[in-house]
Parts: C-alpha cells; structure tokens; sequence
C-alpha cells in the first residue's frame, strides 16, 4: 500500500477523514505512524497529496487532508481480452490497472473455458477490492470499468465498432504476416488479446473486418500476465 | 509446456530419447498422445523441432527426434537485480527467462532483507527446474546463467565494469532528473534494478561512477515483476 485511497464515505467534513479497517492496520501496524505523522494520501476520483494523522483512537484514526496533486495519466488503451482463468484475470487486472489502463471488455471466445464465467472473481465485490488494492500500489485515484460479454459474434459486431472508432484496433495473434508492435504515443488505441490457444480463425477474421491490424510478440510463448505487461511495454 | 525439453541424459542414441516422469505424464495425461503421434521437442543447448512417438510403455515413451530449427535469439541483455523476496525471485526469473534474458546477477543492496539469502529458492536444484519450466513455456532452448553477490560494493567496482565494458548501463531509479527508457535496438545492454524502497543515494553514487544512466519507469509504483515485465517491453 503505496497510498492510503480515501473515498467519499470515509469524510467527515471537506478536508478530515475517519479511517478503519485494513488501512488503519497497515497505518497503525506497518507503517507505525502516531498523531501528527503524515502518510500519503489519494482521494477516490480525486486527487493526491499527504494526511496529518490529528486523532489516534482503538480502532480508527482521523486525518487532516491536503490533496492537491493530480493522479498520474491514463494509459489511452482499451483492453479487450477473452476471459483468462480466474488467477490469470486477477494478475491481469493488477497488472494492466497498476499500468493505467482504465477500461478492460472481458469477452468470450471459442476457446474460453464456460466454467470461468461462474468464478467467483467476477462478483463487482471482489473487483472492487481488486481495484482498490491496484490504485493504493501504483498511487492513482481513478477508478477503472470492467465490461463482461459473454458472446464473441454481437460483441464483435454490435459493440466492438463503438469502441473502435477514432481509435486504433490491435488484434494480438500470433501470425507470420502479423505485424511488430509500435509505441501508440498519445494514439487511443483498443488492444484485443486472444485465449491461451488463440483466436480461431473466424474470430480473428471477424476483427479483422472491424478494421484491426494483427500484431505479434515474436515467436515465444508467453504467460498471459506476462505478455500483457510485455505488450503494454511496447505499446506505452 | 509448449515444448518437451530434452536433455543429453534422456538420449540412447543420435536421435532417440527415453522420456519418463513430469514429462511423460504430460505428453500421456494432458496431451494424449499415443504411438505415432508427434509433439514439440527441444534439445538443451540444441535445436527445436518435432518428436515422433515410437514406443509407449506404462511410465515412458522413446521418441524419434527430428530437430532442425534454431532457439530464438535471446535477449542483448544482462539483468542486474537486487535480491528480491523469494516469490518474487521466482516470478522475475520466469518472466525474463521466457522473454529471453539469459544472464542474471542478483545482488544485496542495503535494503535487502538478510534473510532472503537463506531462502532454499537459491538452490541450484530448484533454479534449474525454474530454468526448464521457463524453457518449456517459451520454446526455447538456451539455458540462463545466474549469479549471486552478496555485497554491493564489490560488485559494484569489482564484477560491474567488466560486464559493463562495451555495453550501455542502465540503473532504474524513480529520480526526477531520470531519462526515459528507449529501447536497446541490437546495443548489449546490462539493466540495474532495485530492491522495494529503491537504491540508497551512496549505491546510486557508485553506479553511475561505473557509467550508469538513470532510467525511470514514470510515477506509478510497480511490482517488481509487473516493472521487470513492462521495461523489457520497453526495451527489447
């Protein structure tokens, strides 16, 4: 925990906050602060700056904030992805949310397995928790959206293009004609990654008519938590 | 595992192999080969090409291999790490090994936990299967060099300049006046990485008396294995 991420419901008047819970135990128990210590500070959709601890009880404490930075930039990326198995979906949350990216489309395709869409990981509960835990690492205060579709043909056709507009569409496939991957600079760009096994043929065609460009990593096969911290490298 | 490492031990002839164990169990429980089919093979140090399955016993199987396709190249690059907590040394070792780097020096810095040096991840035996996993995951067939050291500053004035002689040094250090990260191209490169918490002023001092740059990764705070991952990226 980087950053101590203060929301709304945690204010008692415009500038103090009551802090409980996790982040009073890491305050109290792993950083060790004591009243008129400060820690650093972000405020849910807000911006980053420092908290004077003023009050120091049992169980909660109170801060004074001073918050006048801006959160970090956006990566200007949207993540589309075939839903990974439940682990391989948190890492990549963590991984590309701590990254900046603030919009991810998990999609089904041919080759994801249906049992994934009953994991528990995909309760908005827990990918909250999941976002909190990757704002407090990476020192940001803007939330990200998470957008499930279980259906590759009308995600393809009926949403794809809506996102695809004004921006670059990258279809990662592992192809001898695929293109290299390069930086997008400030380009929007909307990057589709494929399931362990690939696109099928129809699907990466079906990307291919919405105007994408296929790009490839080389020839090693990669983790997809790896890959897509990899690939962000490349592209940002 | 996308390839079936071989290993000089495993053959009884110039194109035969006798496989039996984690290796077997996968081609038989996970891929369902059978005599007669084939798989994808590679020998340590050697080629990559195809195995074909002659015979098949209870707990192994001989295949004929035909190898004829050279590894990847491997990464331009020397990964300097400062000792990282176990797990994390293992996740960074699979996701450089699978993206092809193939020396590492993990070394202590002041803020290092001693105890890291005691951990049984630094054991040959388990680095070596870390080693075969990565290799069997990314196809290929080179293996990676590691190295410890545990004190900074022989390290540093001793064992660094001779790997930094005719590459360029690069350190990671969030500092305000750090360049940004441009990738390597074909230029052999030795990349220097912090512990959590970063290098001291004094150890930052000596690298950049050895020629370092300093290279930043921008404000947000990353997992060592999302940072290691994403300036590969950027780099390679």
């Amino acid at each position: 925990m980087n950053m101590i991420l203060i929301e709304n419901c945690d204010l008692i008047d415009g500038s103090r906050a009551v802090i409980t819970g996790r982040r009073f135990d890491h305050i109290r128990g792993q950083l060790r602060k004591k009243t008129g210590d400060e820690c650093k500070c972000g405020l849910l959709n807000g911006n980053i700056g420092t908290g004077l601890i003023t009050r120091l009880d049992a169980d909660s404490l109170t801060i004074e904030l001073q918050l006048a930075a801006p959160p970090p930039p956006a990566a200007p990326l949207i993540l589309v992805s075939a839903l990974p198995r439940p682990k391989t979906l948190r890492k990549m949350l963590h991984y590309a949310g701590t990254l900046g990216v603030k919009e991810f489309h998990f999609i089904g395709t041919f080759k994801v397995e249906k049992s994934y869409w009953d994991s528990p990981f995909l309760e908005p509960d827990f990918l909250n928790q999941e976002m909190r835990l990757a704002l407090e690492q990476c020192v940001d205060t803007v939330p990200w959206q998470i957008h499930f579709h279980r259906f590759f043909k009308p995600f393809a056709e009926d949403i794809l293009p809506g996102l695809a507009a004004g921006r670059e569409l990258l279809a990662f496939h592992p192809a001898p004609d695929a293109d290299e991957i390069k930086p997008v600079h400030d380009r929007e760009t909307v990057v589709c990654l494929g399931p362990e096994g690939g696109f099928t043929d129809y699907e990466i065609q079906l990307l291919t008519e919405q105007g994408a460009t296929r790009v490839s990593l080389g020839p090693r096969i990669l983790r997809s938590e790896v890959a897509l911290s990899f690939l962000l490298g490349k592209l940002l």
